[in-house]
């Protein structure tokens, strides 16, 4: 079978996706970034097929997932995305039904998000599907990890441990056998929230603004929320007193635990949650967020449930 | 044998390498890109052991060479460098050495070039080394390929083929039984030229403004020079004359011509050059390039050598 050449292949599937005039239609080597008020935020996050999703998952939802990720450490930083370059690297096995569901599910996200494609790079890998993303994004203001203070409150928004816990039930639709017990024992719509929050992060760009103006220190939760946590706490040269019990859960997520209370670890240092972590001062935690513990002058972190101190072998997930 | 963490690797190899305010020291999952003057112009190459280079050149010039590659977009689009950022993807059996020494490579350049490191991502891959280059520039005028008027002269920077036939020369140090007879027959620092400007490419960042205020059109010559200008006709609405014998040899290209008269389709269509191709008014030709041709209304390329037309099968080294 004739496969399309790169240039007819970007013609096909990419052109459609570049909608902002700096990309040119992607005809040109480079890009040129659009204009904009405050400061230009840039982010990059690879995704290779085997380490960060597996090869059958959706090829729309792979697509969305690597663009979603880059969406979520831009509005960490209170920044507003506007344009991002994709490199793929595309595997000998590649075929084109594949890049159209891929390109699809990019498509609905670029007008979910307002985030065109502004160029990028394709080529052949022998080797698996490997995805580049590149995002820009516009911040008033550039939160950082560093810059939180004693007696700041710290924040998460959404729920945490979906991600976690929807990797094992993800891998148990593959692998229905390698099961645990407390995936059994949920409801079908419970495993399948778990799952579509694996899948499909939903990256908190509505929050973006919010951050930028209340913050003190930001993060996103990819690697697991203790370790992430402790990365704030060091950049920022304080410590943190917080409460476990205080981690918001989504039912599924409660669920679990409820059923395996080991499943705790899990879900504090899983990561793939894709939510904001965030310091900021008490009197500013009016939003959807859940205040899960305050920072204090000391340096250690110290987690607590249910007033017993815990403690974690690994902060993170290690997905390096 | 215990290996760094991501992070640890990251503070060891990278952090050093950041050296502008927007990259925080490698702290932050995000930076800022430095306000400027002029279009912010934005490229990405991605690089794969295997496919555009051996995993075993020496670490140091793969590191190089990924970063060059993308200054030469910038520079034919006539944009100075500001920045770049590094997906890093290791496969399994990376060490310690392998990374200092492309460390290394990537800090002269970044000093020679006046490029700092902004930020990245390092994840492992089940596949061979891949590399990820995202380079920022400023332009006062962006070039693009489209913008040829008829009547414009066609030059080239610099020499080319020697990219081209430094891919078989380096082909030949590695399996050396296989090297062709025009190759035997070179001086050793003619061969060495070769692999060199193979291994080494020199991006023509010292006449990027000089194309922004001269030139009408413009790209840099990786994929062949045959099929770039091709596509900058394409692009233009234009068509070309040009003359094979005017193109700009080195003297170990000339001689290895001299040899093998049927070298010529492999230097005009082999790529790996790293020459800016322009078009412009005739009057602007004064700078250190050569006059190969000229645009014309028609949208036809007319190539010629000694007064005789010239048919190339394929105008690419097809990469892809």
């Amino acid at each position: 079978m004739t496969r399309p050449s790169e240039d007819d292949l970007i013609a096909r599937f990419f052109a459609p996706l570049a909608t902002t005039a700096g990309a040119d239609g992607l005809t040109d080597d480079a890009a040129v970034i659009p204009e904009g008020e405050g400061d230009l935020v840039v982010t990059k996050d690879m995704a290779i097929a085997g380490v960060h999703f597996f090869p059958d998952d959706p090829p729309g939802l792979i697509a969305a997932k690597a663009l979603r990720v880059n969406l979520s450490d831009l509005a960490a930083k209170g920044a507003v995305p506007t344009g991002f370059l994709l490199g793929l690297g595309l595997p000998a096995d590649w075929t084109t039904d594949f890049l159209a569901a891929f390109a699809d599910g990019l498509a609905t996200d670029i007008r979910g998000y307002g985030c065109p494609l502004l160029g990028g790079d394709t080529v052949k890998v022998p080797g698996p599907l490997t995805l580049s993303v590149t995002a820009f994004g516009r911040a008033a203001r550039t939160v950082r990890r560093r810059g939180a203070r004693p007696g700041d409150v710290l924040c998460v928004t959404g729920t945490i441990g979906d991600g976690a816990l929807g990797l094992i039930a993800r891998q148990a639709e593959r692998a229905p056998a390698a099961a645990p017990d407390w995936l059994r024992l949920l409801a079908p719509d419970e495993r399948s929230h778990l799952v579509d929050r694996y899948l499909s992060p939903r990256p908190r760009v509505a929050l973006a603004d919010a951050v930028g103006r209340h913050a003190s220190a930001a993060m996103d939760v990819s690697d697991g929320l203790v370790g992430d946590l402790a990365k704030m706490m060091a950049a920022s040269a304080t410590g943190a007193r917080l409460d476990a019990g205080a981690v918001p859960l989504s039912p599924a997520a409660a669920r679990a635990l409820a059923i395996d209370p080991g499943l705790r670890e899990r879900i504090l240092t899983g990561g793939d949650d894709y939510e904001i972590l965030l310091a900021c001062d008490a009197a500013a935690a009016d939003v959807p967020l859940t205040v899960i513990g305050e920072v204090v002058e000391s340096t250690d972190v110290v987690w607590t449930a249910e007033g017993r101190v815990l403690s974690f072998p690994s902060g993170r997930f290690e997905h390096f």
